[in-house]
């Protein structure tokens, strides 16, 4: 891209945090953001668009989700936790084709796309089977594979698979992809198969993806077979020693607090599929108050019911106000930080989450001629408790327009809608 | 309206609960659904509309906001309630003049007819500053004036205005707006008050409107002050006798429900609100356990931020599943009727809130076609968790289109616009 936007509302960041310039140029170079003042520039763009009425944010991080599961959408939902998950969703995920499983990534990505998001950490059985779709959508993504797959409903390892993946698509589109390692959960890996992984994610100087203390039932089982919390299950194992993406973190305790602190662990809230499993509320204000690295996730689909990142930052700001009876338990702009900022820090992209001059050109544009956005007397405020997902009208990602008012520019929505007919065809 | 919609979803209701007819055909001819089936008609309509990939639902019931306050949305976000209350948004209440209120309502009513809404339940300050453009509007609305008035910042009794309101506008616009009265709270009132407005309302068989125990604060000082709950208070002091329809209803105790369900009154639920102002979680489980009419709303965009009822849908369906720790909390098809039917049964609409022949053709139609609302396994469960406002494409209220793809057909845009500026410019 050589472009020039022009009369922009833009959100910015100095030392003292968030700072909106009402009426701003931001100027892009190829992949990167290459002026950005109050006042126009002294050089020529090949294009430039007037966005009076307009307002460009850092884009997105996701950082957690599972894109295939948008195939399980609305599955099940009025069944309790452990039939939705054996009857409803395992016999489907079993039969799912690389076929299946590169659709599901599609749709979500579209999702996630059309609503301002420009990088996700991602989690299924098998990566490999749509990474390259991820490649073409022009977005970011840390993949990862998890330590054990099933295949014809056997669970197999699948640490060959893991090491191939990253040796293949590591540091891949220009840095746009990167393949984390994963441990599913405490609960789902043996300490050997910890131990394996630690030492092969610590010998690449890879991320680690995991699930932690997600549910009261997970949490205390881990203290009844091991005598400790997952958190000092995995501390013990030197797994922290790897940098860590931690999704959930519902029901650590006080010294897993410590723990994810000492080791710069960053810790993902899910609050929809926190609430919809009935698995409740992270301690956003000890982990925050303690010094933790926050992040936000949509989760899978299957859980959520969608990757409407919005939808997650509006959740983040109200459900720990209305659980501490406090209205200031959690502000705006952190929640921004911690949608923006905070999760290209996890995912160790430190040219990323922010606009600044040098910095990737990762955009998300909204459109405030919207009945719901008037008045504008804050716009920190407006976006994270009035804005919707739709309100987004151009996505891009490292100089690329990947979105633009409606359309994909980097996925193919007809053949998403083909090749759906088909799976659920086959599926359902 | 004389039209037939064409292979559309249609959510329709029988004696087991909702129904999806997934092809079928909705005729509206004048006012009202004319027909309704899986096969097409016999007879012509002057137009017929194709709506495949379309849902067709009823239109949604918001049974509490304060539309006018849209001017204040976002104000003072990172305040403490009671400094946000009377630092930010009661110095600007006092300022507001009937051209204010006007713009405020007019906002708020275009963004609940672009998310699906037909009918809402206002209280505010003076509501015949705005009535005449809620009857342009073409939704219907429960409009309800205060006991009592802030002119220059002197509290005044406004019953002679809501005796004026009431004779001018109840079943104004051939039955589309009521006049209901309204008791702000137990706190903002006196017990010879109580008696005047109950007794009022009483001899006219109207509707009214209150806050009950919507904060602990306010529950507590009631029980302080008289002995009893706000409950209990209006009870016995036969307020309850008028159909009633209680906001909030966070902390009501089990003698207060019983007092609900014994007297009929509606709970409405405001999630969003409940949450945002650190007020806490309705007990809607045990509401809904002992009877009580249960429905739905925004409150005002001061303290929501936004009038998008699919969020308050969403949260609904959510939050308890949280809090309680029970995925099955609630159930989206309940959220779908709080949204829907029993709004209607509160603001004594008998030919509302359903879609069955011989109804009100009240509408909100959704384009199933957006990757979030793919695949579409359940239509109930993708409505209530994964849908956002902005898949509504048009709303019809008593056969009349006021929202098509964008465009507000019975709202001026331009002159909100215009008008918001004013105002602006007026108050700030």
């Amino acid at each position: 891209m050589d472009i020039l936007f022009e009369h922009a509302a833009i959100l910015t960041r100095n030392d003292q945090g968030w700072q909106v310039l009402p009426d701003a140029w931001l100027g892009i170079r190829g992949d990167r953001i290459a002026y950005l003042d109050n006042l126009p520039p002294q050089d020529e763009y090949a294009v430039r668009k007037n966005l009076v009425g307009h307002a460009i944010l850092p884009g997105l991080f996701n950082l957690h989700s599972h894109t295939p599961m948008a195939l399980l959408r609305g599955l099940g939902s009025n069944l309790p936790l452990d039939r939705w998950l054996f009857e409803k969703i395992q016999p489907v995920e079993y039969k799912m084709t690389a076929a299946d499983e590169s659709v599901g990534a599609r749709i979500s990505m579209m999702e996630m796309i059309a609503g301002g998001v420009v990088s996700f950490s991602d989690m299924y059985m098998a990566p490999a089977h749509y990474a390259e779709e991820v490649v073409q959508s022009g977005m970011r993504a840390n993949i990862a594979t998890p330590t054990r797959a099933v295949v014809d409903g056997i669970r197999v390892s699948s640490v060959p698979d893991a090491l191939a993946f990253f040796d293949r698509y590591h540091q891949a589109a220009n840095g746009r992809i990167c393949a984390d390692f994963a441990l599913h959960a405490e609960y789902t890996s043996t300490i050997p198969e910890v131990e394996q992984i630690t030492e092969i994610c610590l010998e690449r100087g890879a991320i680690l993806q995991l699930h932690l203390s997600e549910t009261i039932k997970e949490h205390t089982a881990c203290k009844q077979r091991h005598g400790k919390t997952p958190a000092k299950f995995f501390y013990d194992l030197g797994t922290f020693d790897n940098p860590t993406i931690a999704a959930h973190c519902v029901v650590v305790e006080p010294e897993d607090i410590e723990i994810l602190f000492e080791k710069r662990v960053t810790a993902v809230h899910n609050p929809s599929s926190n609430m919809k499993l009935g698995s409740g509320f992270m301690p956003l204000a000890q982990l925050r108050q303690r010094g933790v690295n926050l992040a936000l996730g949509t989760d899978g689909s299957a859980s959520n019911n969608n990757q409407n990142f919005f939808e997650e930052m509006h959740l983040a700001a109200l459900i720990h106000c209305g659980y501490r009876n406090d209205p200031l338990a959690v502000m705006a702009e952190e929640v921004l930080t911690m949608a923006t900022l905070n999760g290209a820090i996890a995912q160790r992209r430190p040219d990323c989450g922010a606009i600044a001059v040098g910095n990737q050109a990762d955009l998300a544009i909204i459109d405030l001629d919207k009945p719901h956005l008037m008045p504008n007397h804050d716009l920190i405020s407006l976006l994270v408790y009035s804005a919707q997902a739709s309100d987004v009208v151009m996505t891009i990602v490292a100089g690329e327009l990947l979105y633009d008012h409606g359309e994909f520019l980097t996925i193919d929505r007809d053949r998403v809608q083909a090749d759906l007919k088909k799976s659920l065809a086959r599926l359902f």
